[in-house]
């Protein structure tokens, strides 16, 4: 393959995600896995981000990348690159300046509420998958126009055609 | 005076704030500053930022600190002491954990929406002053112990508390 | 292949390049994608970084990460996956942390010895490759243990013991 | 006082520090202080960060900032307003661009060797004071009109005519 890779952001609770986020992350990783696209996360062992990173590992030829707080000891152990920044939740907004489209599993942890907002301040492509009533009404109040939806697949679509709409060019 | 200072952040919006936000910031700010307190902003001339500086600098021998995304261009006339990140807004962060009591005025605007997000995640003692009810809904969704206020004052009695519960030691 | 990568990176002078250490940066990246090793580098469309992506690229199956300062506009068309971190300079930090073995082409450069250095401050293994004498009895100043060589191959055989000795697990 | 105020970041070793340059620290720091400007630090408890802020300190009025990698745990006594950055070392960036002047005390342990490079990245007014003969020989070679000095009073003449060359307006 060459050129640069077209990069999806996964985003979503750690330690207290609920059952069904993890359940979507995990299909959602292998959907993004499928159309040859990269999964990115927070990379830590635990949550959304375990899940993300397992669902694409499934798919052969996939590409994972973790942008870690700290260090080696917390990555999870599907993720194929590991990115140490060092910075704490400081790598949050690296996590949504690398992303093409940034997809907030959930949106009910306060990481992931940061990084949502720092998606809509940097004005990157946010897509909310399945929030919390209080968080779609929220992040509606703060961009009417941010997608909401509710399957895997929804955010495929708006994936694809935010990438046709680049020209295939990554942001 | 000697000893750590005790830090308070004002965080708001920039281009986007409303007067009424405006209003409070800088009322806020020389609330803060009579206290003997150090105002702490993202630094920028705009909005809630430049309006808590000005409240601050009506008190003699105040000190007010500005964390500013980039360069020079953009400080607030009345930053005393500026902190030039180089990071955009990864320096969202270094606000937060830079203050003893983190405020969110409004909370309506996506930047600040990040901090108070991060001050949650970090543990910070967070504060609404006069938030949306979109905005208020969603934090007390992701903590209800929250203290939601409509006034400066209410600020500055939480702030008190807070001072003193840590005895008086910084963060 | 499953299980995480081990990661080169590979720092040296952007604009100011000189042509041996050019020439030096597209032979190491080939050589390290030819292990089966990622190569990162800064990312940007200049100097050593865009060499040894070039290099890398001239092997099939190979894997490039940038870690830019800021955004698209500046990567190398060798990129795979580029990680905008908007923090400018402040990257410097994620290069080296996210670098199983340090490799530092010249060290002629204020970037590439900013680099050197905070490599020793992490305790990170730090090969320097064809330095100026300066940066040679400087480094070797700071830590007598440096490994210093002159030619790709030097740094292929001890980022494998390297490897070897971390037990392949990355770090 | 109204208006930024004029900052002096003074680098140096912290666990390794030579007592030589503790010494020249503390003097700086005093010497600094009673100039009006602001001392800026790393803000740890430890070697040429103690002793600067220490120096300061014993100015009456003086104002000292520190800019700390990670918490509470670790800053100064004689910080009066500590940055928190959750950055580690890549705090590193923000101590060089927040300095209108740079001083890099001996410039002979990593973390100090990573400040004084990246003040010529950023183009930072970098003074080196007391350097070790390897370091002197490095920081020139990168930059041949890098001032080397070995007094204090030395430092306060570049910085006096920095700050007069700018008009009294920071950075």
């Amino acid at each position: 393959m060459s050129g640069r890779r077209f990069v999806i952001g996964i985003m979503g609770a750690g330690e207290g995600a609920a059952a069904s986020e993890v359940d979507l992350a995990g299909a959602l990783g292998e959907l993004v896995a499928r159309q040859g696209w990269v999964v990115l996360t927070g990379g830590r062992d635990v949550g959304v981000m375990r899940a993300a990173n397992r669902g694409a590992k499934r798919v052969p030829g996939s590409l994972t990348v973790g942008i870690l707080p700290s260090g080696p000891g917390e990555v999870a152990s599907d993720v194929d690159v590991a990115i140490f920044t060092g910075m704490g939740d400081g790598r949050n907004v690296v996590n949504v300046l690398s992303s093409e489209v940034v997809v907030a599993v959930g949106a009910g942890s306060p990481g992931t509420a940061s990084e949502a907002a720092l998606a809509l301040k940097s004005r990157r492509c946010l897509v909310l998958l399945a929030p919390t009533a209080e968080a779609r009404a929220f992040f509606l109040a703060l961009d009417p126009n941010v997608p909401v939806v509710s399957t895997p697949e929804d955010v495929i679509d708006i994936a694809r055609r935010h990438h046709a709409a680049t020209g295939g060019k990554p942001g």
